[in-house]
């Protein structure tokens, strides 16, 4: 874990299809060096903007040596990036381009503004959970990778079902038939998972919801498990299977393979302007409009 | 916490209206005693049953001086027993005269095997929460209870909706319009909540989940928050409201009342048989008819 | 059925609680006048709105002498006003002071330019279907109401469940515990039902739904009736029991008391601006934010 | 429409892979022959159960020439011929050698005794919607094909979501984005549509439902519509998308393709035994376990 109050060397990163992404890393870094610190670039960054004044780093490089990243873009790049620099511990800030988004939190137009506060010691951090997921295929595994959102198993055929079994700490829990199943962080929890009728986690919950995919059986409810839990996910039948993990990658499943969906070991610490407020953040995204009145104060909690 | 391997003192609790509770008590009493446990009676199954050759206690004293209650009755006759020994972290073991239920797992045909068994140490212990709730008016506690699935606070008018703020760890988290919201423990999850399109909590899972009852916004989802959560849910509209504890006590609400619920500071220990699967129970009871196939293990893990 | 295309007589009803009804109501006369329609005014109305110099009529004699009405107010204001004219066939055009509601969709800001225009003959009709309630006790009815959203029999006790069956056209539906049952028009499956999961039904669909609120039985899912449906819903159990429509007039249920709904055989004339899309107004309502790229044109279907 | 009193020549089909399906074929035609019928056999099916004492039809043969038609199957089989038959108009009896199914409602213990009854004349008849459903291509019409229980255009790519703008009648109701979209009749808003969330709608009812599949914006209900409209799906955006009917046929979208749906100008006759209640069949297939007390009669509803 890093000294989190001492930040020397600060990785930039960005999406490559902002259009004025040279302009935006300029700028930053200028604000950033003139402060002290020491600036890096990742590689493809500093390709994509045709930035050569900075160290030019790879992802592991930037774990080994920054001290901080800041990636301006999406939640996908985002988690992207974290899910790289999840072995390292490298703390994130998101600075985001458009809409805001669940975990890109800093508008564009106050990121000169805020992430020199933030770089100087005044943010609030908070640790993300993953899932670390392998394919077994008789008994060997055969397939590794880390989400940061979800594990989704689904069919991938054009029609038809899969059906699955679940077995939780090596206990069996449930045969389901279904589209297929979703487990999910509770930073995935606003994303697919909701979509399909699963809860809100929040991001401190030491939790994993498993969410059934369009299933056979009404009462094959979300479930939400303690994220201590080795899950299990055994296919039963069906044809033209795969796994993704974040959406980004997937591999092909084959009958009686066997999805092992863990907490990773790994966290990653993102980093909030001081005052942020993940309530705030769902009330945006989700269109919960209605605000406390004027002159509403916090009850009185004595 | 007593001791649980070396029971002594064996309370029996029974619910009043079973027809042949008597008879029930008397089995299962000369059952215990034989193998050398004393058998103390709560009060008031004593009277139903018409016993008078144990002593007879309060639901206090049997926290004080009994290692272990075993309840016969349903589910709420468990949960009532539970929030009266809470304080005292007596276990308690529950038979089910009828239908399963979800905590009340050993069928009254199992009782004299199932039983003793336990007593002598054979048994999966397992922690539940309670949530803790007041009712402040103008800052002032005004009413105060244990609850073992949810805190409920609705309207109680004939129509009409409630609009509710709510705060979690003193920040604002929504204000909502509906016909009320739910807090639930892993426990009460498959209660009222479910009913309300609630997920499932895993009884191991350190989360209290909010579902709201009819929301006006359809994004208002449930949301499951870490169990150190402080919830205060504040009354901002609405007329003739109230909130319940179990569906058992409950008081009327006033404007700008609050409803603060955490977690209890104590814990219900529940005893199950060796080789009880909470995942069997939720199968059962939810009508989750698929299993495994025959001959199928749990798949290779290693 | 009015002739609804040579409008003489046009009623004026607006909502008590407008600030500056006095004034809307006294620019919305003289604009019909000027065009050469009588102007009439709901009494109610009138008096809340200090006017003097029109007739003023109760809503029955509306319904007798006005051909058209214009309610200035929301979506309560015209629903009740549609409850009362139904018998007369008077359509109804509503004018939305505050933020468009499901069936007020006239902008107060656009009333002087759109009202006269549809007086005199350019709008969409659209007929609304509502309910016909009534409650049988020992077979004897007690109660009788019309509903233009919705029948809803609830508990109005603390806790607890109802336990109903339901019969359609004489045969045995299901036995359900909840916490009541909604039977909405279309037009009532945007408002309660909808909070319940109930789907949204067009206003065009000659359907009733059935929505279970909080069912026991995870199964018991929305049910779309054909609207000649004669719907009987028998209390079996609970305490503290009541049926209300549209949320307005309500009245306590005994056990065994039978509320039979079925559709009403008045309709209720809507008159929308030309042009008027109902697609749109979901839309809107329901924070359908997408929009069809610009330029895009319906698909071509030949 | 065949004159459905007096039926002579009735046809028989079965599922291939039914183990003694040569025995329930001979048994049956034998009892139906007794009582004076023609015996005709679907050629697929005699091939399958080595029959060949009776006249081998095609489907449009016993389309033109059979008075009735009984399946042995599932509801698959059922739906299947019932799409072949459409264009005739040839009323189906279902009979199923398993589980009842929902259009299937005849056991296979009581095959001799019912059916026989039924072609007698004794029978409940019912009329079943379909969908009629093409896909233009720049405005040209590409693919065609009926479906008994839904139109599902969806992603078959691996990971990522469909974009779609859907119109009604030529107007644009919404673009949304998720996995998929389904349009379902009656009979099939209990099959996928009720897995993603939508309705029960009863046979007779005049609808469509649209079923959202994992939509992105979480009130994009689902929405039913009068059957007389016409739907058009338009791929907005999206990789790797398909449209398939009934899970049965299926063909490729490309970017721009348009989906039309419209209720087709058949319908297809189902036959039931007398007494058949639709009711009975929904709480037998989900699970509504609770049935009217005992004694207890229908509500006085005069």
């Amino acid at each position: 874990m890093k000294n989190i109050r001492s930040f020397k060397t600060i990785a930039l990163i960005g999406r490559a299809d902002i259009p004025d992404l040279r302009e935006l890393l300029i700028l930053l870094a200028r604000c950033i060096r003139k402060r002290g610190f020491e600036v890096v670039c990742e590689a493809q960054t500093a390709q994509a903007a045709r930035l050569t004044e900075y160290s030019l780093l790879s992802a592991s490089e930037i774990g080994t040596r920054a001290d901080v990243a800041v990636v301006i873009g999406g939640d996908g790049t985002m988690l992207g990036m974290g899910r790289q620099l999840a072995p390292y511990g490298t703390p994130l800030i998101g600075v985001n381009r458009g809409r805001l988004g669940f975990v890109t939190d800093i508008p564009i137009r106050d990121m000169l503004r805020v992430v020199p506060v933030m770089l100087e010691g005044r943010f609030e951090r908070e640790e993300r959970t993953l899932l670390d997921a392998r394919v077994l295929r008789k008994g060997s595994p055969v397939y590794h990778a880390l989400a940061f959102n979800d594990v989704v198993v689904n069919r991938s055929g054009i029609s038809g079902m899969v059906e699955l079994s679940v077995y939780v700490d090596d206990c069996f829990m449930y045969r389901q038939r279904s589209d297929g199943l979703i487990a999910a962080t509770p930073t995935g929890s606003t994303a697919y998972a909701l979509s399909s009728q699963g809860p809100i986690l929040h991001p401190q919950l030491a939790g994993i919801v498993l969410v059934p995919i369009a299933p056979h059986t009404l009462s094959n409810r979300p479930i939400v498990l303690p994220d201590h839990a080795r899950i299990a996910i055994q296919i039963v039948d069906g044809r033209e299977m795969n796994v993704n993990f974040d959406t980004q990658s997937l591999t092909q499943l084959q009958l009686k393979d066997v999805v092992e969906v863990s907490r990773s070991r790994y966290t990653v610490p993102f980093l909030h302007p001081a005052g942020h407020s993940h309530y705030a953040t769902l009330r945006n995204k989700l269109g919960w409009h209605e605000h406390p009145a004027r002159g509403a104060r916090c009850p009185d909690l004595n």
